[in-house]
């Protein structure tokens, strides 16, 4: 039988034959009335999620599998109105089956590599030395981890260098807003500010071993990625040497960043730098949602209400 | 006696002796105890507010006068605690006197024809015809207006050419983020939407004869400066031939761009366009108030509370 | 076989067969295990719903004529503890088939014709001219639709001439109040706003076939019956002349008839005709609310939760 | 010198020499920085208060004496832009001066003796036998209080037998809804409940010898109206052997009738009677707002902020 | 076959076979495809409910009888993934079964007898003789209903003997706190309001066979235990003689002990006794809350979210 | 002239010639019409402020000295109806003039040594070694100034020794708690935390000379004592080799006693000491309010409205 190959998963049409690499999102063995072993879970791909049955199954496989690659091969079916897919094969992946992260993961649509050389560019423009020195810092003990990880876990940058993504467009807004309200704005504080505000998110959740976030730590949320972050950036601004006054600066920005008590601000923004990177936050986030949330909904209609915005939105020709 | 001609009234010191024009912003006629007839009352500049009595006037000058440009000779003096002008003389200024208006009421720091043919050029840049007419012809018909009026009674803007400033800086912002979020946002309403979302404050404002806010309209009470611009914008767009759904959209996002019906919004947004425009609208209103509260404010300390921001604010150093 | 004809969906029990003519809500034609055609989805009439499915189907009918009236003949049975019909013959009805629009469509307990003309009357009892000219030539152009459309897609007064029993009830009330607070009320501004208030729900909803509403239209969400209804109201006013101060109070009639921002109004009421009509608005669709959902509630009982009202509320002897 | 006797004091003009009945509002025995006597205070009437001093004053009168009447003679003067009350003789008022308790204090622009027979009449009206008889009950009872006290202190209907104006209007109104909804809605209870609704209103205030409300009661502040009310009608319906269930509809009228807890109702309404009275009491309430806040206001123009509304309102032409 | 015998549900493990007594919650006689009868529902104990279903059942056994206790005798099986008891006899239980109420239904872990016995001992020690006479009165009258109800449907205290519990460890508080704020608080009032604030639960909640709320009464929700809970205390002190400034307090303390309105207090607590009942209800009915919500969660984990706290909450080591 | 000495300004009647020591509150050097300079200002002590005059004063004191205790002599006049100090003679005092502190400031009620050393007790008491060595060397280091610092500016216990007022009595309640809930309740979590949730108020506010708050500090406002608080334990405990998971628990409780986002908390509390904890201060707090506000009510009567409870409050009899 002929099959298609590692086609993914918002591609399937009941009637395709398939085989190729995919996440066990889930998978339950179980038994049938008649006392046959099956298996039955889900797969997931970068695009897409699907439930499978693999009947006479009596392999190794168990719900302590859900996470790992498989390799399978199987039919799309159609279950009660819903695709299902019946499969025939499967059986774990390894590394060197030759399968790509990116197939299987949602990554931001970005050079991860240049944006990183881009951020490091801009923090090295920042005028003030005692501001460069945190950032650079700060970049050189976590950038690592910060350029690979999603920003939430569903809302919004929920993909692989999510955070890398919607930090590099709020560190360019933020260089462009700081000459605009020149007089008002330090544009050294604004950037690091910026650079520094979702740092913390690195230890807020937890991950999958494909870089996805599973859930909050314990530390994410009995104290919170703000009070975190300015933790770290206090420590850090100590062992620098940068003046009081100015550390204090960077702290309020994270701890404000959320803008309103109601959103999770641990003190509401009281410097100009601060109420701007709030709302430069909001801007992407909201300009995120409504891309990922407009994809697949056809011109001249609505999205189903979009739960992060507490409306449906409309999809002009 | 020397007087020091045409001083702002910010810089009065007591015990000053000077003489210059002034706006009369009160007069009341009064009679003393002992029956003799004196002039009370407020005078204004582009910076200050000071009360001024003038004993043992008889003249023609009454409350109907307030608003009017006035020429004064007095000194500055002490009335418990507070400073007072002593006023000798005082008569209505004539326009061949020569006082200018920008000493006497505050203007946009911005150059006015310079910033309205910057808005020009943006219009025509705008891509698509249909929303390219729109814009043209509203600055055609309400161009001269919008450049000179102030963008509210107080809160921000509130000065000469305020509106133009506000719309400026938020024209500029829309057109580098409708680069950054090109795949969501269209350009060519983002634009024309910016352009027009306040064009009908001409009508919800009554202003002096000196251009500044006296008070709404029984219009802008009763209607709204949404609805009245959304509707102007109706009409121009179907005498142009646009089509429903742009000029819909157009609609859509005046009516919008206060983003939540407890700011103001007739409905809220729900489109990417107007998202935008609701966040830009508040970021350039918010960094205007921080610049003209923080002015005179010493650094190292807060501001008193800031009425429309609901909060004290501190400046850095 | 017996088949009892045209018997409500309401009145059905387990075990009877019968005949007649019902709405085609849903259609879905499908595949057995087996690999044999069948046809399953629901039908509705003016007082119920019922899933069907009709075994061996390979006819024509497919989810595309959904709201098409069909006659049937099947037997009602119990799946799963639920109500089903099992049909056995299924075609489109055509127009002479007979079948009346009130069986199967919910409809005002009201006389069309007789409202209208009274609801004339009233319009022609408007003792201002200029009102008066506004309110019938709303009537002439719009009376039609108006009579028949349903106020809401579920909440009240949903069902074939809604809209006209709402706004009778409303009139009557309003003409009641005009001679109780004649002091401070222009009874001629009164009952015209409230004739117009939701005239634009014609184009704030879009219908079925059968008159009921299936959705909102995009215009409904992106502008809302307020400012359509504002600016039809406001076009016609032009046309005929009508001073701008009473063309200007009827807008905001309009525009502030939900009362509060988060209701949805554009503006607040600010004069007593629009503070009144804001109310009588809530008491007929509250009276209306309770009525609809005490219908089948045991006396001495409570309803179940009611989603508009976000109470239960009590059904007493 | 020739005196205006018993003018009105909204009717006072600078320069008038003026005799007559005012309430004294306010006393206060001072000594000049010379050492001498004098009585500064306020005085009232049914339509205005003014600021009134008596010079070399060295009489009885003191700050005890507030709410009394006096007789006065004075002349009207300007004291710093506002009008002033010299006055040159006072003395406490005798019953036998002839003053007249409606010139000197706001009465509702009613007739009390005809409004009490119609009230009574709607009660007589009443169909069910147990709400009628516990309607006449406390009528009997209480009538003649309820018939005489203001229904505020100030907000609304402050003025004497203002409660007896209001709950008129509210009857009334009740009656002609109760046959609009006659299918949900029993008149009996509507009536009963609309009638007695405000009943406790005299034990909640504490009122002056003019008959105004003066303050809360410690009973009216820490158990409230809505809890009295309903007690006094189950003992008194107790006492006549209603049933329970009629009882308990008659004290849910009256504890919800606040509408919202936010409000001040003790329960929310949870029958259809219950949600009526609310809408009826806050129709009005707010139409007599109207028309007291519009007294005197310029037609096309707006009142102050009207605190009861947290709105200013336009009077139109 | 061996059957294990009453051995609660929590402990049910796949495979076992059980005999015992149990709770009918639901029993719904049905019949199969192929015309068999069978009977299916749920049963429940005092820690858990499971599905069951009697194959080939033609007994007496209807919906009716949900709420008594029945013996049964069958095997744990799993039903797509739960647990299911497959029942092969079932009968109702008689009184002479010999069942305990304490293993069928929750009960809290208190000593009944003892804590009444405490509770009273506090009433006695009560100073003021007024106070002390109403509670002892209440007491007498109520108290055994009092010592056996649950405090709530679900929420918290839902067992048998919960408001005895709820209220007993709020007396102990309220004693603590008396000696602690001797200066601003009466204990003798502050007591008495304790022990009383809940007394009228008894009406508010209808009970079933077993002793546990099943659902509001018609008078718990139209005039709620508060307002009725003031009444019966206001009858008792009336009956007793108690001077009305104390009987007020009372009847101050039981309206207002929710707090805030919107928590449902008819009024906002004016005096500190009644501010501190507040918090010592909020405080044991949280500590309540945690201590019900926090078993079985894993040290180290979260709970799921708590419906009455909104939020989930952390377990620690 | 005899003149009363060191006499409480609460006490100052009309006509008392006074001398003693009084904190300058305000002092401004003016100078009269007729050029002569003269003295205004206000004088405190621990129980109240009055304005005074210093007429013909050319001395040194200048609006710098306010904070400063000075010796004065006068006579209490009545100006406009309030009292006015005429002061004859006005100098600062000097350290061995024998003045005493707990006369001009107010403190609180209680012996500050047994207190602390309760305190410490109760710490020694904590049976967790790790929870009590970070409370033990906390008190260590900051007890001094934790026992002298009032706990606010203005709501409560804003008097010297304050802070320490309010957390033995929170530490009494948890200790009492503890005990009650220990099923619930970690009591070496609860009184760790409780002793240290307002330790950073030490950093929060800035003091005047005499000890009372004077403002926040600019980390107060920008940082907040919550933020503040967590990292000064955090480092305490680091240093002290404490368990992350412990260390984190503490960090909630400070970050979370505010208990609600609007009320200033940074993370809501989650486990059941930290929502104990939120408790614990409210009710200490309001007591307190409920102390402070009904000083000097005249019993049967309310006190004015109190702006951090937001109402008026009763004192019964």
């Amino acid at each position: 039988m002929d099959y298609i190959r590692d086609i993914r998963i918002g591609d399937f049409k009941t009637g395709m034959t398939v085989e190729g690499f995919y996440i066990l999102k889930e998978a339950s063995p179980r038994t049938t009335n008649a006392g046959k072993p099956y298996l039955a879970g889900k797969l997931g791909d970068r695009n897409g999620m699907i439930d499978f049955v693999n009947w006479d199954y009596a392999g190794a496989i168990t719900a302590a599998d859900a996470g790992h690659v498989v390799k399978i091969r199987g039919e799309v079916t159609d279950y009660r109105g819903s695709p299902q897919l019946s499969v025939t094969r499967i059986r774990k992946a390894q590394n060197s089956d030759g399968w790509k992260v990116e197939d299987l993961v949602p990554t931001a649509p970005i050079d991860r590599v240049k944006t990183m050389a881009e951020i490091r560019r801009l923090a090295e423009s920042v005028a003030d030395e005692d501001y460069r020195k945190v950032a650079l810092a700060m970049l050189d003990e976590y950038g690592e981890t910060f350029s690979v990880i999603p920003a939430a876990k569903s809302v919004h940058h929920s993909f692989v260098s999510g955070l890398l993504m919607h930090t590099a467009d709020m560190l360019r807004a933020a260089d462009y807003f700081a000459s605009v309200y020149a007089g008002v704005v330090d544009r050294s504080l604004l950037l690091t500010g910026t650079l520094l505000h979702d740092f913390a998110k690195t230890r807020e959740f937890s991950f999958s071993e494909m870089g996805l976030v599973t859930e909050y730590t314990v530390e994410g949320k009995m104290i919170g990625h703000l009070v975190m972050g300015a933790e770290t950036v206090r420590r850090t601004a100590e062992k620098l040497g940068v003046p009081e006054e100015k550390t204090m600066l960077l702290c309020h920005m994270i701890l404000s960043h959320h803008g309103e008590p109601e959103f999770g601000a641990a003190v509401i923004p009281r410097c100009a730098e601060a109420e701007l990177l709030y709302h430069l936050d909001l801007i992407d986030s909201r300009m995120e949602i409504y891309r990922e949330s407009l994809e697949g909904v056809e011109p001249g209609t609505f999205s189903g209400k979009i739960f992060a915005l507490d409306k449906d939105i409309y999809k002009h020709e």
